[in-house]
């Protein structure tokens, strides 16, 4: 089934006709990259309007959609929609500024505007579940980035910096494929890596101190995420200690991940092994979070997130300890949900690396 | 005089109230970066709520207003209107998504929200006007990529591609000291040089081609904007016919470009000169833009904007020729308008270039 078909099957029944707008909606259902464009889509048809620097490109790749060339956007949609003789549309409402909206109050005057949060919770429930193309594409991604980890290993050492890491990681997945990245790379070194959102500095890292990098390439538009935490020289016996509640926290949640569990029940595992070790208070973020299309979507595995995780879903699971003025470590995976368990995305080992 | 008070200066008498939403803006008032946070103004002072993950960096910058933990964002911004027994709070119409409006009509009923572009539009018209602080660091920001584009040359050559050379340039801007690049590099060869938005290709350079480059940096905030287009070897006289109409058409709108002038006059100076040469048709594309926080910013220099260019503001002048099949040319720098003229920021040298 389609992805319009797969939206409108979600929708309330009462729900005649959708506009969607969002630059990330329309390349899900267009399967086309572009900063301009609209998708008007009825139960049995969709259409993408779009101007004339993108619609060659469009008309040869966009098999979901009729593609219309557009010059005055809301007198066609107007057209569209009276031809159909549809009652109302259903805009995105956590995308359509209320600039746009009072445009469209002003311009679409045959149709009732639905302004809930209809249309973009039913898209982000969709978007959530992945498909085979998807899960390609995604696999893809993180392929570049493990090969872009691999080979920064033999870039760090004493006297380098955390943004020379993180520049080196971002120049390794671009030249590797990546046709962007996932989000502003994390390298961090020694006391900073007990922030868990710090911008690399020029801190030069120092014998005996942990590295830690979050990063992710996008491939096709879909993102992936690691972290991953090593060591310059042999690590103490706290930093150790900490590294392995992390790890046996990440394991124990990656065991219990699965299809029917809650956000929330998912996280509580990890939770509990930190907490039970002492250091519950060190771990002051959630478990993990969807990817996808955006580097941050639905479902969450965190504390307050009570819905359950469906089967095809695509989750972080990323622990950490951070102690203030010493040190922080996370680890962190994503996986695929499956009926009976997960798929691990993420290959390459999480024993502690000494460099 | 500050911000705040120039904003409220140049709002309609009748708004009591502002709440600046979007991270730029929230950048802009504040001086802050972050990705979270919001700004309630009155006439006479200023909040800035943010949560726990900024309050530290918050309390020790930001100097021009009262820095709140925020824990109920809603109840919090209904006391304090409360508080200041204001009638009303305009809104980022630019910026709120119709979701969030709906979240703030169920929680601010204490006062009416003004839904209209006033707010978006004064805020955009204040900042299109450079202060001394912004100038700063836009000038750093071009002093980063015109050392980058001095590096570039030397990299230049037959073999290369147009994917090497973009990412050589993002790597120099980022080594340089730039905080990131100002949008996706283009860097473009030989036939590809006709598409004024062409993303970077495999494609090898080869002798005898044009390569066009539009790229900037961003330093504290604050984007750069140019393009240059070189020959690897030498141009045929074709190619240096139509580097000379463009360079030309560039110069006399730089010669015209002064405060008071309004952007259609200024677009329609290069145009002039492009359309006598015979080449009107191939020059699809707008002359310029405003540049600060955002790469795209007001003022415009565009054939259908009759607003006046004020003084301190700045913007681009970036005219071109593409001939689809063959090549293109565009060549830009940026400016800031003075009483009498312009400054050009841009300072490195615009003869055609041989590699």
């Amino acid at each position: 089934m389609g992805r319009f078909e797969r939206l409108f099957e979600m929708l309330p029944d009462n729900v005649e006709s959708v506009l969607v707008t969002s630059d990330v909606n329309r390349r899900y259902f267009t399967g086309m990259k572009s900063s301009a464009g609209t998708v008007l889509a009825f139960r049995n048809k969709a259409y993408l309007l779009i101007d004339f620097r993108y619609i060659e490109k469009a008309r040869e790749t966009v098999k979901t959609a009729e593609v219309l060339e557009t010059k005055e956007l809301y007198k066609e949609i107007s057209a569209l929609l009276r031809q159909e003789g549809v009652k109302n549309l259903a805009i995105e409402s956590m995308d359509v500024t209320v600039s746009r909206l009072n445009l469209m109050k002003k311009h679409l005057k045959c149709v009732d505007i639905i302004e809930t949060d209809t249309l973009s919770n039913t898209i982000n429930k969709l978007r959530a579940v992945k498909d085979d193309e998807e899960l390609e594409y995604i696999r893809k991604a993180q392929e570049i980035a493990e090969s872009a980890f691999e080979d920064i290993l033999c870039f760090i050492k004493e006297g380098v910096t955390e943004r020379e890491i993180a520049l080196e990681l971002d120049r390794l997945m671009l030249e590797k494929g990546a046709e962007g990245i996932s989000f502003d790379t994390i390298a961090l070194a020694g006391e900073n890596t007990s922030m868990p959102h710090g911008v690399p500095s020029d801190k030069k890292v120092k014998k005996g101190e942990f590295v830690l990098m979050d990063f992710g390439a996008v491939y096709n538009g879909y993102h992936s995420d690691m972290t991953r935490t090593v060591c310059v020289g042999e690590p103490d016996a706290k930093m150790t200690e900490i590294y392995n509640i992390v790890l046996t926290a990440q394991e124990k949640a990656i065991a219990a991940a699965k299809a029917g569990v809650t956000g929330s029940e998912l996280d509580a595992v990890a939770r509990r092994h930190i907490c039970d070790a002492g250091y519950g208070e060190y771990f002051g973020h959630s478990l993990g979070h969807g990817v996808g299309l955006e580097i941050h979507e639905q479902p969450n595995a965190a504390p307050r997130y009570d819905k359950k995780l469906e089967k095809g879903a695509v989750v972080t699971i990323e622990p950490g300890i951070y102690i203030a003025g010493k040190f922080g470590v996370r680890i962190e995976d994503f996986v695929i949900l499956t009926e009976n368990g997960c798929i691990n995305l993420t290959k390459c080992a999480k024993n502690i690396i000494s460099l």
